[in-house]
């Protein structure tokens, strides 16, 4: 039989990472594909403490039906933390989310229609990408600078094109690792206003920093209600509990609850409930520094063993925080290619492509994760790509 | 600031019964309003014991990403599950989704054009509607009998018009609690050969029958690969995991992989992992009887009790199984309008409007859940209802 798919879903391939991870899981490797917290700041413990607690006190409120908006005490404890974020709460609201994937699917849903133009960062997050084409929408990339968005060329194209939203990951950017300056961020908002679009913050590693200063996130600067936010737990506590929020202006925030009822109902209700009582307990400070300090350490040691065994031509960028860096070959030659290799002698990287709005071009780009590998795995494991990048 | 929201989404308005449920919930009330397990079989225990040695076994597997179609060892249970009922797994596959109510909005997804006519049952679970409505599809009511869709009417509409998709909760129908005979199920299925539409098969209630025959599901009669099922665990574990399944055939399933990463990227781990434990475990079978059993007696007594205080010439429909059953007043009068007066006398349930496809029209009909509310409080509380509806 011959399926009509739709048509906003019938070109969609799966994420070009998660079949690069596929290819490599099997294998006996030194993996910096991935891109979740080290397994050692995992709060195994806490959580099956705390689950063993709530089911005992209250199992109906944890295996029950919950609210769509989110379990009270957390949207409470998000609101309370977007207003530390200098947010404004009066103007905004605050839900939960099933991860922070969901409110990239959520705010597409509720602004997007066919055809609408989505101005991205290039490169950018492949979940991003891959939502907005899922809605039919046009993705454009614009490039992405050592300090944030390329501005100008995000103006000539709201010019020349009506932008619907744009998708950035400002802070500690997922491939770039990178840090949009304050003074963008404001001239950002500017922009927006006057080319009339909204403006959708992803801020998943906000929280990891390990070097520089804060720079106060685009949603604390919204006086005009154009950013919906992203915020996710997965990267302080642990992705697999699926625990995300938005905080976004009101009338939008109540098109995606209305959104988020037709879509799951509600996020895992014990999920809510220990990820709220971990980021009020007693440890949960130590834990963030814990991860900072661990993340800062691999970072700069990978950073060290990059200019020692990479070829003399490479380059890469110098993350303040995060999961990630990225490098450029500058060689033209494409990474795809030479992940193979990669993988035969032992080492798996993503190669630049899949962060691309166009996946067929060709780019010396590849994205390196330290927070999973051990110090001896980065030493080990960039000296060996070091080996297969100057072959 | 004035916000442009979707074509789709714009229009949509939150569920109905969750706003009952919000009216409901803060008073003293006997509720027929639910539509959850009974909070005496919650396996919060199991849920407990489980989680802390899930965690302490193997952390990483619980509390990392997992693959987007599901922990696999529950993909196999799933799988067999669906075999046992007599689905050809070989053309066929299972993924693990967020709640039943993820597969509805993961078929509309990769099946939907906006405009395409969804059929529905007249009337249906709201949660199907409008997921429909949040594509811009096009609900199109077919009258339901006692022992299913009205095949005559349903043939009507497919010669006035091209029907894409039919949607059907065939056994222990929500609202209604009828149940597709296996004559008409298996009409249905040439019809939609005929007319080339794909079924949805919506089953949560399948595993609580407490009289009568199993009929066999429709997907197991499908042979040409024209159905979708959704299943859930949600009403034999416990909502608050939302874990659900679909089983599709292969091309259909993909698709919504592919759209299920874009969406939430993963079920809850911890929340998989247990439910799989929890089909597997010694005590399920005794579980499964201990909800027949029970639903099966509140059913039998809310049904005397309807008969003994409702006006005599209120029907009720009478379920061999799940959680609701539907009655009737054939009076004229609008349950929505009674139900302000019901709840001042201290009883709630759901006016049928919320479950029609145009929800202004008046009707009198309503629904009503038996297993959440005690034997004590469905004698009590039916008496109460039908001295309102008498008065």
């Amino acid at each position: 039989m011959q399926y009509t798919i739709s048509n906003k879903m019938k070109d969609l391939e799966g994420s070009a990472i998660r079949a690069v991870l596929k290819m490599t899981q099997s294998k006996d490797l030194i993996t910096f594909a991935a891109g979740v917290p080290a397994p050692e700041t995992l709060p195994a413990q806490f959580i099956a403490d705390k689950t063993e607690e709530i089911l005992a006190k209250n199992p109906a409120l944890a295996l029950q039906y919950g609210v769509t908006d989110g379990y009270a005490p957390l949207v409470a404890s998000l609101t309370a933390r977007m207003q530390a974020m200098g947010a404004d709460m009066e103007n905004n609201g605050v839900m939960v989310t099933s991860g922070g994937q969901q409110v990239i699917d959520l705010t597409a849903r509720c602004l997007l229609n066919e055809g609408d133009v989505v101005a991205v960062e290039a490169p950018t997050f492949i979940g991003g990408l891959n939502t907005f084409r899922s809605y039919n929408a046009k993705c454009i990339g614009v490039a992405l600078e050592q300090d944030g968005i390329d501005l100008n060329a995000l103006e000539d194209l709201c010019k020349k094109q009506k932008v619907k939203l744009l998708y950035t990951i400002p802070t500690f950017h997922n491939p770039m690792g990178v840090t949009m300056n304050e003074t963008k961020r404001r001239a950002l908002l500017k922009l927006a206003d006057r080319y009339d679009f909204m403006i959708l913050e992803d801020n998943p590693y906000g929280e990891l920093r390990f070097a520089g200063e804060d720079v106060p996130v685009i949603k604390s600067m919204d006086t005009n209600g154009r950013v919906i936010y992203a915020g996710t737990l997965s990267k302080v506590i642990a992705p697999g509990l699926r625990v995300g929020w938005a905080a976004a202006p009101r009338p939008v925030l109540d098109k995606m609850i209305v959104a988020k009822q037709v879509v799951d109902v509600h996020t895992t209700m014990l999920s809510q409930i220990v990820a709220d009582a971990f980021i009020h307990s007693e440890g949960y400070d130590a834990h963030i520094a814990q991860c900072r300090a661990l993340y800062g350490k691999k970072c700069k040691r990978m950073m060290e063993c990059i200019d020692a065994f990479f070829p003399a031509q490479a380059t890469h960028t110098s993350p303040e925080g995060g999961l990630f860096l990225w490098c450029d070959l500058n060689d033209g030659r494409d990474t795809r290619a030479l992940l193979e290799k990669a993988v035969a002698s032992g080492v798996a990287y993503i190669p630049g492509y899949t962060f691309m709005t166009d996946i067929t071009k060709p780019t010396s780009t590849l994205r390196l994760n330290y927070s999973i590998p051990s110090i001896e795995e980065i030493e080990k494991g960039i000296e060996i790509l070091g080996g297969v990048f100057k072959a």
